[in-house]
Parts: structure tokens; C-alpha cells; sequence
């Protein structure tokens, strides 16, 4: 049996200030510390024994898994860092306020960018600083691969459901237990392609920060069972949390 | 032009209670914790920008690491762990006060297992739960790696100098600057290497905990220049603490 466990990294300084956020690179808060050593301490008392580990190159999701695998007593499993696991990119959102981006484009157009499926924010110009392709961690990308200044969801989804295919996958075969610590929509897009969620519903999955979700697959990668590791009462309060950023 | 630092981790637990160390997995003292960060903050200021590193699989290292990354704001670049960066394994003595060794045993024999270049000290034996045959982190190294219960510097020397030729160098080419954070003895090993020290002179060089040792070579690996990055006061005060830990 395989096990894959995916967490979302803990509260950023952007969550906390309800800044869309994307590829910006911010810190952790307190609680987002504190969210990643108690899934760590979560993980650890139920028995998980990770032997290879995924993140983004973003810091808020690096760390988290830091901290997982340090209450683990497992720093030195490998750590494998890629792009692809990055959150949706924002485009020129990122930065903004989301009560404010209501108010200046309504509800509606706001739930558009944040949970459509294929509407993107309007792009960050490519000679604009803020742009992926200025950034060197994005310069040694291969020339199919995207430097995007905007996604959707269907973009997110698009390159992460590929390196599942090729890297996690494969991983799971050698090492039987694998974590991803990432962002909720790059984590969204593996839950939707692993459980066949339509365009339509995969929106509306709300991802609670610091809380492993847990993948029991056969050797076929058959899901045998798939759950959140955390008691009903924290969890349904996690996701009303998410749900309602957009709201003053 | 090549630039390769090494880093020797920041003060441990044991270090500071003053026991053998060797491949047990202890932590960074909050000193320890300093040193990282004020090396990062260290080789930012002086304009370094990694793009690969590799640590052991000992977490004061990996630790030390990932102050120094984040410091620089490079926690996005790989990090590789391997168990040939690890310390020299210091058999039986394992967890022993370094003073009562010597009051045990006499200055000159534990001078020997110290800082002789090929006298090993006492083995842990393979039926004893510390040793690394029962570590999940060495259960997957090949037939022909060491699983040891004792090294003495040759045997640390050679399981480092291999991989620094089939690995760190191939990646110096590719990615031109490179950070290894590691052990005293593993670091010793590389220096010795490119340096061409001998096996006696080699057993005297002292690393201070910290302070990033930097490497400038040319295209064919030629040392163009080598040097600590602390002012002589600061060094000269650390080579002493270094040197001095058998004196009670």
C-alpha cells in the first residue's frame, strides 16, 4: 500500500493580512510555525514514516515541511523543490487586498479569479519586476515551461497533474510513503485529477492550512481511503475560515 | 570562475556539554542556532549566491543549512543530504565526555582517536541499537558503503573525497557557486583533498564551528585563492575554543 500525505502550508503574513498572494514569497506567521510543528506532531503520533518529500520553491511552503520534519525526527529524508508546486500565480492580484478587490470589482468578478476554473486575473507585464521571469529561480525553467504572469486554476492544474504522472507517482512506487507540502491550489489540482473532480466542483474544495490529507492508494493506485488527519469539530472550522476571506 | 564554501555546523548540544559526537543525531544550541544565521547574514553581505548545496544526514548540519538559505533568501535552491558528508563516526566513544577520556584513558590515546589520521576508536558493535545498520536513514545505501561502527579520518576521507569528485565538482560546473554545510572531519576530508595536505598535517587543521570557508577555483579547478570569511580576531579566538576542549 501506498501512502501519500499533502499538507497545505501554514498561515502566511498574506493570508493574515488577506492579500492575494500567489507567487510572492512571504514569511510564515506565528500560527502558520505553529500549524506546521503540530502537523508534524499530528503525522508522528499516527504513525507516518515518510521516506522522500515534495515542496514548491515558495518559503511558506518550505518551511512548513521543515517544521513537519523536524517534529518528525526526519530532516533527512530528501527534499525535492519544484516550481510546479507553486500556488496559482495571481497576476497582477497578487499584493491586493480581497475585501478591497470586492469593492472596487464586486463580489462576483472577485469569486471569478479566486475560484473560476479557467478566468484569469489580469497578467503582471513581463517588464514589470515583479514578473516570474525576472526572478532566478524561475531562469533555468526549459523553454516548454511556462514563466506565467496570471493563471487559473486549469493552468495550475495543468502543470502539476504531469509531474505527479512522472515524479510523485514514481516516488511512491520506491519510497511507499510520500508528503507534498504546498499551497491549496497546486494542491487542488493533484486531489482533482487523483479523485476525477469535475471543473465545475473542484473549485469549491476548500483546503484547510496546516492539515494533512491523506491518500491510501493500492499498487495500482487504486484510492483505498482518503481523509484529513484531524478531529470533525477543528476541521469544519478551518474551511468555514477559508470560505469566508472574501467577506468583511 | 568556481566559488565552493564550506560550512562547519553551528554549536550542538554536545559539543557544548563537551561529548563525542560522531553520527548521533543531536541539536543546535541556541548559539549554534546564531552561528547559522550570522553566517548567512555573513555571506549575503559578501555577495554570495548559491545555487545548489549539500549537507549530511545529521541534523545540526541540515539545520545550519537551512538558517544560512534562508537568511540569504535562497531556501528555494536543492539541497542534497548524503551520509558521506556525516562526521567521522566516533565508535564506543559515542556519547563520552571528552575530559573524562582523557582522565580514563590518558591525553595522548584520546589525542590519537581524536586527531590521528588512521587510529580508529573502539567500535560499537553491530548487535548494539546504535549502531547505524539500525538507522532507517543508512538502510538503503549500497553493498559497498560503509555502514561503520568506528572511523578513524582515513575512512572518513575516503567516502567524502569520491563523491566530491563524481558529484560536488560536476555540480560546481553546472551551477558555479555551491555551499556544503557539514562536519569538522568531512570538511577536513575535502580541504585535504584540494589542498593536497598530508595525512599528517591534516590532523591539526581546526575548523571553527560557523565561519564559511571559501574556495575560489579556476575552470580547471585550480585553488585561485582560499580563505575564512571572519576577520583574524574573530578566528583566532574560535581555532583556540577548538583546540581546547580536552583541557578541563
Amino acid at each position: 500500500m501506498y501512502k501519500l500525505v499533502l499538507i497545505r502550508h501554514g498561515q502566511s503574513t498574506w493570508n493574515q493580512e488577506n492579500l492575494f498572494t500567489g507567487w510572492t514569497d512571504v514569511e510564515l506567521t506565528e500560527r502558520g510555525i505553529r500549524e506546521g510543528i503540530e502537523a508534524g506532531q499530528r503525522l508522528k503520533e499516527a504513525g507516518f514514516d515518510f521516506r522522500y518529500s515534495y515542496t514548491s520553491f515558495l518559503k511558506r511552503a518550505i518551511k512548513t515541511l521543515n517544521y513537519v520534519l523536524e517534529e518528525m525526527d526526519l530532516m533527512w529524508i530528501p527534499v525535492e523543490k519544484t516550481w510546479r508546486l507553486n500556488e496559482k500565480h495571481y497576476g497582477d492580484l497578487q499584493g491586493m487586498n480581497k475585501v478591497e478587490m470586492v469593492e472596487k470589482f464586486g463580489e462576483e468578478q472577485v469569486l471569478l479569479w479566486r475560484r473560476s476554473y479557467d478566468v484569469r486575473p489580469p497578467a503582471i507585464p513581463l517588464d514589470d519586476p515583479r514578473h516570474p521571469a525576472h526572478d532566478p529561480r524561475y531562469e533555468n525553467l526549459k523553454e516548454d515551461e511556462a514563466k506565467p504572469g496570471t493563471e487559473a486554476l486549469i493552468d495550475t492544474v495543468e502543470r502539476i497533474v504531469p509531474y505527479w504522472e512522472s515524479d510523485i507517482k514514481e516516488k511512491l512506487k520506491t519510497y511507499k510513503e510520500v508528503l507534498v507540502a504546498a499551497h491549496g491550489n497546486s494542491l487542488r489540482g493533484i486531489i482533482k485529477h487523483l479523485k476525477g473532480i469535475s471543473d465545475q466542483d473542484i473549485v469549491s474544495l476548500n483546503l484547510p492550512t496546516g492539515i494533512p490529507y491523506v491518500f491510501e492508494f493500492d499498487a495500482n493506485f487504486n484510492i483505498l481511503n482518503d481523509y484529513f488527519l484531524a478531529d470533525e469539530e477543528t476541521l469544519k472550522k478551518l474551511m468555514e475560515e477559508v470560505a469566508n476571506q472574501i467577506k468583511k
